[in-house]
């Protein structure tokens, strides 16, 4: 059994993993902490886990993390970074769900996240949590830096594209009109998150810039091994979980002929998680409530230039929560689906 | 044109007093007070509004509410009570959307309130502002202290039983199961009211005790002239608006023959914002969104000897800003329905 | 590995079978039918099914339900007491999740579902599938109608009070305050199921009479051994799925010492799927979404006569379909839990 | 009075006519025709307008609709144009609110909505009813098409830019990302558009073609002068009103000094229906709830090559009965906004 440790159970990410990791069988939870909530039974802030969780949370000084095998952080920004290290040389692998070690460029971190990197020696080891693209690194690593929610879909629904050795489209104006549930926004108290404000409502934010947006660039960069141009545009749903992203780019003139559903399908062969659905099809969020899969559509329109790629996935799973297990059970040579074979709840 | 000053508009039940009053004839807006949001534009903060009001907030020492003809108080509990005696002195008149003037009684008002009441003088002299109840009152008042949403549901739907010379019903049994909309709950970023935790859910709340409790208990026993036991159980729906009151009465064997769909039809005859509605009917909450009206209807299951009384109103209209334009209405002589002849929003 | 088919798998009973079917580790789907969707894949239809499920619908004709060894009808009223005695001939389990074969009296059936019954002698053999009530007559059943999503909560949420040898509440006087999610309704093509008339909406309905009253009736005087008097209010929730039950019962005099909690503690002791929770909680709905679990509070309001019983479900788990599993297991000797484990899904 | 007429009352488009007429102090209404509920009072089906409307559903035939001054018709395609010849002969102006008269091609229309044109003269006579392009024509009109509700929403974010005299951005490559609530798809029993499918999910549709597609293609184009290309991708939004267009347009060369946000608000100075908000705005559809106001941020991310456009509308006010009321009052001389000044309703 491995001994899983999460730092900060009291957010929606800490509670989709312990929704996952509670019936995973290869698991023994070991530790959950809060400061705030130390003492409090995680059954009774989540009635949801009474019965499947008997952990109380407990103070940070008071858990030992160093004891764990893998040590999850389901905190906001900062944390991570401030305690990997400890972690590390007790030989504690660390899986961050925030955004401490994504972005590879400390400017970059400090610009979007409003605050210095205080350890860019680990950020340079760390590797990035997607495994569909990083795989055989994974399998190596100490620390993880796991994707957001948007870029999850965004890398995962341009990789085909990207991956060719010559470019199919024109990547420097690649757009993503982006959909996120409200879930994304975190348990917050905030006054544009209640429901009396979102609900029965859409809008785009952040049009400007997003956090997400350097994150998505870096990726399909490495993806292509080219330079890449993106828009990307979020928009917030009156639902609790899901994203939808829809992608759009230029086909070229010399990649006209090509058969982009089999380009596709050829690309994801194999992997558990992502599926390319038939032509013409229009995934929906909610037919991945609740897993970790990830669906795939790929249109062009009146058979223009234009493609257009329909992405759908579970924002707390694929987009966090899951996608850490996913990469827990790569670390520890697992079969990469043990805890993760959720049927989608529908409706 | 009356002038009218409001304190406090940054909430649910200011930006409906908002909504109402700028499309009243016979209201000038000539003040609203956020010392938080001085100097900002109120439709800045709310765009519903752009073109409609073009005041800006102002900090409560900067705004002239004493030349006002009238005054609301869209505030959290304790602030009106604090500044009336001032505006009434400057012969303002002056009504609270908060509870600050409603419990006659100030020990049952601290026990509920959490705080003391500062002006038990004041207290005496408020008027209850329910008009179906108690219209001649509020011709004559200067300060007047509204129902709050629930109760005002709950009166109107009993007070027919309770207005008769001899009881018709168990006085001292009476249910009320209630449900309302989330935005009850108000403009405040609390983690319970957020979509992605109060969408797609239901549940009761406050079971053992709730502050419109007392307050129903009083009205009743006002229209009644006899003594009322209660039981109060609320619930929030996952909906933005509205509150369906469920009441439960016992009708006493010698009551049996009442015609109580006529009674209830008599009860409420000539009422503007009653609509009694055909016998079996089932009184939807959309059926009076974003308007003033109140609908109800009579049940008797089975021809039993329980009634069921079904009772919809918009909580943030007949519940909260538009009772309290009515009262204004009342106050100035206008006809009642001045400014509120809203068709309600349906789909 | 039990053979299992499904006749009607279209609807949301239907799909919600297949979610907890497919990842059962004891069961083998062997056939759904469809006259409609004949040769369709049922992830086809279903896409969260994808990867889950490889069958494709036949027609009744084609599938050999014969060889079965359990055939679940998720089907319209007066499906299955059309085909049941073919398959119970053929030594096959039947459990019906439609109403076929819940109410002992025919006449009553006439009545209420406007049609005769076709099958008396099977009616008077079905075993009513509630397991906390029934267990024992299950496990011997060959034929087994399940009840409907309100009734398993009123009857379990009045239980304990009625189980015992002398009556502790006045039991001609139950009071069953009922909100249900809008798939409750069916996966059937009505307006007033539509998002745009359902959603930012609540509403009574049914209140002259309901199916599931005398559903409920029958099972409580089962329980109570005595006769019961029962007024059910159903309403609709502008959400998917759950049941929030608020009962109310009149302690008796001599009954006013009772420690309830205990009683209700006591009498669900053991169970898997009742989760009897601390003094003055209140269940949310999605605390067992896509769970088979109903959790139950006891309050007494005030220290009062009143009872009020707070129960929640899944109305297509516990409600419908994961109670259809859970007699499976009990049918055929498995643990009871055996492929209902699921962590509610929240948020 | 202006003597108004509705033929086909009992959807959508039609109880938001009703909620809209109700109230226009120069309207009276004459007749509303529904062939299945004659004879039934129109406050019976929608209890929203008790109080309101008075008048009850009458057959086609017995409705005296040439008698009326405009005659609505709120029906589905094909029926507008099958009876517009005889009421424009007895002098009657006709407004339809579906699409007959909207493509100028019949073999477009023929191929979009799979019936023959049966009155192509009528077709050529007849305005497009987009006042903020087509105020004048209007001003003559006696038959009048009004636009679809998505159309709405992209020609008037797209117009600003290819109203000018020369090419601003890459006008064969426009892209129109759109979202929209659910009461676009009709007050009609479909399942697609249940509560139990819709909410709490998010998908595209219709990516291969869309009827809007062509309608808006002919209006841009009539907007420039110019060959338009377009990629037109719909959403459903789980919301009941409001449409959100995400606009795409690539900026050229030539005319990256362009000011887009004075060109926008020169562009629509005046109008009483279109709001170009601050720039760096986000627009919420619920800004504009159930009134006839459209609101337009102007973006360019990063300073770049791309625009982006967000448009807000709600879907049955400014893309359906609100702007039917908006050229009603044009062609009987009245100001704009007589009846239509509805303050949105927020929350």
């Amino acid at each position: 059994m491995i001994k899983v440790g999460i730092v900060g159970g009291t957010g929606y990410t800490g509670v989709e993993l312990l929704r996952i990791l509670a019936a995973h069988p290869e698991v023994e939870l070991a530790a959950i902490t809060s400061r705030k909530e130390d003492g409090l039974p995680v059954a009774d802030m989540f009635p949801s886990l009474r019965g499947h969780v008997s952990l109380a949370f407990s103070a940070p000084e008071k858990a030992k993390l160093t004891e764990c095998d893998v040590v999850f952080f389901a905190t906001p920004h900062g944390v991570a970074m401030a305690q990997a290290a400890e972690l590390l040389a007790a030989g504690v692998k660390v899986i961050d769900l925030a955004a401490d070690f994504r972005l590879k460029d400390t400017a970059e971190f400090e610009k979007w996240y409003g605050m210095p990197h205080s350890c860019p020696d680990l950020l340079r080891e760390a590797v990035y949590g997607l495994p569909e693209v990083n795989r055989e690194a994974i399998k190596q690593a100490r620390l993880i830096g796991l994707p957001g929610c948007y870029p999850t879909s965004m890398q995962l629904g341009f990789a085909p594209l990207l991956a060719q050795g010559k470019p199919l489209v024109n990547e420097s104006a690649l757009i993503a009109d982006c959909k996120s549930g409200v879930s994304g926004a975190g348990r917050k108290g905030e006054i544009s998150s209640l429901l009396a404000e979102a609900s029965d409502n859409f809008k785009a934010y952040g049009v400007k810039g997003h956090r997400h947006l350097p994150e998505t660039v870096q990726g399909l960069q490495a993806i292509a091994g080219r330079k890449v141009g993106l828009t990307f545009v979020p928009h917030l749903v009156p639902m609790i979980r899901g994203i939808h992203s829809t992608l759009y780019a230029t086909i070229l003139p010399e990649a006209r002929d090509t058969d982009f559903q089999a380009l596709y399908e050829n690309h994801f062969k194999g992997e558990r998680f992502v599926d390319v659905m038939p032509a013409g099809s229009h995934p929906e969020t909610r037919s991945v409530r609740a897993s970790n899969m990830l669906r795939i559509a790929v249109h062009r329109p009146g058979g223009g230039d234009l493609l257009v790629i329909l992405v759908v996935e579970d924002n707390l799973v694929k987009g966090a929560a899951g996608q850490g297990v996913q990469c827990m059970n790569i670390l520890f040579g697992l079969d990469e689906k043990t805890g993760l074979a959720h049927v989608p709840v529908l409706p």
